[in-house]
């Protein structure tokens, strides 16, 4: 297996004034190439660990696969850094769509927020999200997850992404790239059929919109960050009902969007209506 | 003109327990298509600023231009978001090979470290970089970029890159996207024919095999970072000839890569041999 950290045998420290030799652990970033039906598809760098469930997060992403059940096959050359997969439904149109811009009006991005034709293909309103929390939860599920991110502590070099639940953090994975680490965990929840509209993402970096529509293609409703969200990932965020949470930092952070999901931020209840449906007022 | 900041009418800050609705300025996040000879070729998602010069860095990159004078035609449609380029050498072999896997042994990434098949050809091996700094000046670099990057103190949402040399800051270019702010850099040099094989880049963010890669293009011999490299990024380093300088923090830093280029790492001078040289030992 590829380790996710490699040796370095013979840098240079300078500090306090002296040089000194010594050895360091830096990431790995290994090439993964996906080829779907024989032909290649597209090639992440990424760091090697979970790449079946990588593959398969990607490929319900790009709108390659529908669903778990249009994978007929998935092998991994981990070595090699290839994954084949065969799928149900492939048309030469898939190959071509990729990465292609999505123009719906004449004024640059469309006006849901859409800029690659996959996304607007794959990314859905959510409805019906049976979260909520409160600020208590925000701050200890950000902490939890910094506090177990230990590859990002020794190496300073990846990003990490955790599914939770307002009790606690379910499943954490980190990659070198942004996207890989929540495709790990979209992966891992199409294959195991894990429902994630109850669930909550807290990632380690800004919230992009390739972020946001990640988030929503996974079908989780929250969002949580210690880092800054851009304008359009709050437009999509707006548009496709997630709630934004960011720059957590120890007690104070800023709700962007659907704040409607945090407990404290529900409008107090008409004392006049609340009385009236209370049988023993 | 697009600004690189949005005011947020209305997010919700939690801070010292109290709530609060307030607004706030977020990056903004720009689709830029860039076509070539009329044809969509790749859309890029940056800062709405220096977009010419982002996309003459581009197109050298990925070695659809190998010159400025092979750049026939530019204009830009902003507000719409898209680039149009006529170039003087164009097949549809550019659009086939453009993000594929460059595999040249059996064994996953060539020997060389390279991934993509444009980046083997157009990153080359640096030779005569006329180039020397001291751990001050390594300092002093990197704390001069970062105190000018107000949009990142705004906003927390940019990466930044500067084009330096032993005295100072050349050139600072801010993007949301890592290589598109090397792109803007990259770009105007060429457009103004400036050498840049003496000069010095510092940059915000992880030092990845993609960072690395454009230093190279660009055609810089140093690349400093208060932040970390990964294990391809300096494989390729060790091999295209760039010193890499990490983990600029206060006053301390390592070094990776080809470290003469720090006078202070030079071996000493034999004082035998040292002698024998001065006429007047």
């Amino acid at each position: 297996m590829n380790a996710v950290t490699k040796e370095r045998g013979s840098i240079i420290r300078f500090e306090q004034g002296r040089i000194a030799q010594k050895s360091d652990l830096v990431v790995a970033e290994h090439p993964v190439t996906i080829k779907i039906n024989g032909e290649e598809f597209a090639t992440l760098v990424c760091s090697p660990e979970y790449m079946e469930d990588m593959a398969v997060g990607y490929l319900a992403s790009e709108g390659v696969i529908a669903g778990i059940d249009e994978l007929q096959e998935l092998w991994v050359q981990e070595e090699e850094g290839f994954v084949h997969a065969t799928v149900s439904r492939w048309s030469p149109l898939h190959r071509q769509l990729y990465s292609k811009r999505y123009v719906t009006s004449c004024c640059g991005a469309s006006r849901q927020g859409f800029v690659f034709f996959n996304d607007a293909k794959t990314a859905k309103r959510l409805h019906d999200v049976p979260v909520e929390l409160s600020f208590d939860d925000v701050f200890r599920l950000v902490r939890q997850m910094q506090e177990g991110s230990e590859t990002f502590s020794r190496t300073g070099g990846v990003h990490n992404a955790a599914l939770c639940d307002r009790q606690g953090i379910l499943l954490d994975r980190m990659d070198i790239g942004r996207h890989n680490a929540l495709d790990k965990i979209y992966g891992y929840c199409l294959r195991r059929n894990i429902p994630m509209n109850d669930k909550i993402i807290v990632f380690s970096g800004r919230i992009s919109s390739e972020i946001l529509l990640k988030v929503a293609k996974i079908g989780c409703g929250v969002i949580l960050s210690k880092s800054a969200p851009t304008a359009l990932a709050l437009e999509l965020a707006e548009n496709l009902g997630i709630t934004t949470v960011g720059f957590v930092r120890g007690q104070s952070c800023n709700v962007y969007t659907h704040p409607q999901r945090i407990i404290e931020c529900r409008p107090a209840p008409n004392p006049n209506t609340a009385d009236a449906e209370r049988p023993d007022a």
